[in-house]
């Protein structure tokens, strides 16, 4: 019979070479680097190159690989035209979903490759933007070549070139948050991938893990926390009420993490560095505070942190990005990252096909073998 | 350290009630039913039923079930504006893809609902035959709600109500296929739903796994063979040659059967009924004979037999489906499979999140930990 492994805990799909978590000691590892040491001195760009083949780029390498995708931002017509065509009433991931859905890439169905996955990441962003002005009745904002994979981002969504602050703290996120191994999403991108299916279903199918509260449906909710919170004063009431009555804290604990989240340490410097005196900065901190004590006199054992989505929050925030776009913006930084992944499963694929324990009733009689 | 277990064979990822597959024994069982008895005296919308709701319709139940089903047949304006905005060179299962990812459900993103099944189920067989008119130049064929599921789906493709026994051979092939325990796909969906994404995802999720041809995208591959084939003389060398170049035969081996498919068996039989003296039924039932002494021959022990997808390409073959439609048309019954699925995985759900072993470089230095 088989073994019952519900949620898949300690069981290794693979044997990966571009990321490893270690929830004992808060590591998070690209490709022989420790996280928040490799994004000191360098963009998203050069750690999407990094996750993709496997080395950093020389910097002929790094320019190349910025400008090949700067030249491919612009989408197509026909995918305007559907995003106009969507409901409003459609959730800004399920109008990314649906438009990346809609993509053609160059090549064959399979293998995947690094031309379609560039093609993939460099479009993403102008398909969010493109969405968020349309919606709010703003005339649409072109793509600059000229301008960063963040900057332009920014650019699309505000109208004006990003304060360098603001672009770097973007990058800060994206970089910290392209890959995290056989999180829920990627797993989605490797079995689809398995099936020897195109990337872009691999990546359409994973958008949909990321809509889920319980993986990047996360950090718009803590933004909500923090409002429903209000004043430092009402944190320890309100917490402890949300933990009696059973609900879970948005933006902390994790799955593998029992210690402090490396990227979300990181981060937390980041919104340090450019909130200073914020109130809801220090708002942030204080309920960090309390949360973490609440949840330890509660759930003792359990090791509850903030994760990355605690302090993701903070950055995008702090850089004005509206609310509804959290899960989309962590969404393009994690296409880098599932696209390594997909071309990893795709040069030694197995099909990933578990089974169940049958629990319903036992049919009558007996099954006539062939 | 996580234990390896690369296609997770022989690991169960749930306790369930809804199918069972055994491969040794070769059954495959809907809640407490052998799938080759059920589906002689019932439909695909009693079979749906079973699967969603526990337990085999009433009267009464099943009567109200089809017509909640046809009532819900048209599709919105804007998903057939999306499905003629489309690129011409999207495969019809990137256009089914796309429009459920456009779909709007009633009621609440979490927990699915049989309510939102319905909608998709009932809706993406209008999708398919939308969309082949459009890209045929056929003026669309309204959904008709006086006809039952595989008898409206014959009709919007063909423009005329079809023979009894058409209807009859995609029932037994829908009821068939509607549910396989984990395959790729509807694991595909369990595990997208496991993060409390919403049904839409899932399904659309799961159709992106569909499309890989280790997965659903075999059938027409079967006919491609065929076609190579040719003639009963050219068999044996053809598949001679297939087998030393080290290709896969399609339609042949299974993950989990190690003994002729249940589900092959009865579609035989189906095709068997139909055909008559069909030159294509003696070719494929020939070719059966000489792949399976082949493949004994240089893979003694691997029990590789004829599968689900090589004898529907029969029953879809006569039944006068458009090769390219194969695959979407397996879909139309999984929907009622991964709707079960994705209901039961909700209803005591655990995120699904395995790990991997990390086989990249050593990072240099030491991590400090927070």
């Amino acid at each position: 019979m088989a073994e019952l492994r519900i949620g898949l805990e300690g069981v290794a799909i693979a044997e990966s070479a571009i990321s490893s978590v270690n929830g004992e000691k808060g590591e998070l590892i690209y490709r022989g680097y420790f996280v928040e040491e490799i994004v000191k001195n360098h963009t998203f760009e050069d750690i999407v190159y990094l996750l993709w083949y496997g080395h950093l780029p020389t910097e002929t390498e790094a320019k190349e690989f910025r400008a090949k995708l700067a030249s491919q931002r612009e989408i197509p017509d026909y995918v305007k035209d559907i995003i106009n065509k969507l409901p409003k009433n459609l959730t800004p991931m399920a109008v990314l979903r649906t438009a990346i859905s809609a993509m053609t890439v160059p090549g064959a169905d399979w293998p995947p490759t690094t031309e379609q996955a560039s093609v993939i990441l460099a479009k993403a962003p102008t398909i969010v933007a493109y969405y968020y002005n349309h919606i709010n009745g703003i005339a649409e904002r072109k793509p600059r070549a000229d301008l960063s994979h963040a900057a332009n981002y920014l650019y699309m969504l505000h109208g004006e070139v990003p304060e360098e602050s603001h672009v770097r703290a973007l990058d800060m996120y994206w970089m910290l948050s392209a890959d995290h191994d056989m999180n829920a999403s990627t797993f989605t991108a490797r079995v689809v991938t398995s099936t020897m299916a195109d990337i872009v279903s691999a990546i359409t199918a994973a958008i949909g893990a990321m809509i889920g509260p319980l993986h990047g449906g996360a950090p718009s909710h803590v933004d909500d926390m923090l409002d429903a919170i209000g004043t430092e004063e009402n944190a320890e009431p309100w917490l402890r009420d949300q933990i009696e009555k059973g609900e879970r804290l948005m933006g902390f604990g994790h799955r593998v993490y029992k210690t402090y989240d490396p990227r979300g340490a990181a981060l937390k410097e980041v919104v340090k560095q450019f909130s200073g005196d914020n109130p809801l900065f220090k708002l942030s901190l204080h309920v960090e505070d309390v949360a973490v004590r609440l949840l330890n006199e509660y759930k003792p054992g359990r090791n509850l942190y903030p994760n990355l989505e605690f302090w993701a929050a903070g950055v995008l925030r702090t850089i004005k990005l509206p609310r509804e776009l959290y899960t989309p913006s962590f969404t393009l930084s994690r296409i880098g990252g599932w696209s390594a992944q997909i071309m990893e499963q795709s040069a030694n694929n197995r099909l990933i096909r578990p089974s169940c324990i049958y629990t319903g009733p036992k049919p009558q009689g007996e099954h006539k073998k062939m």
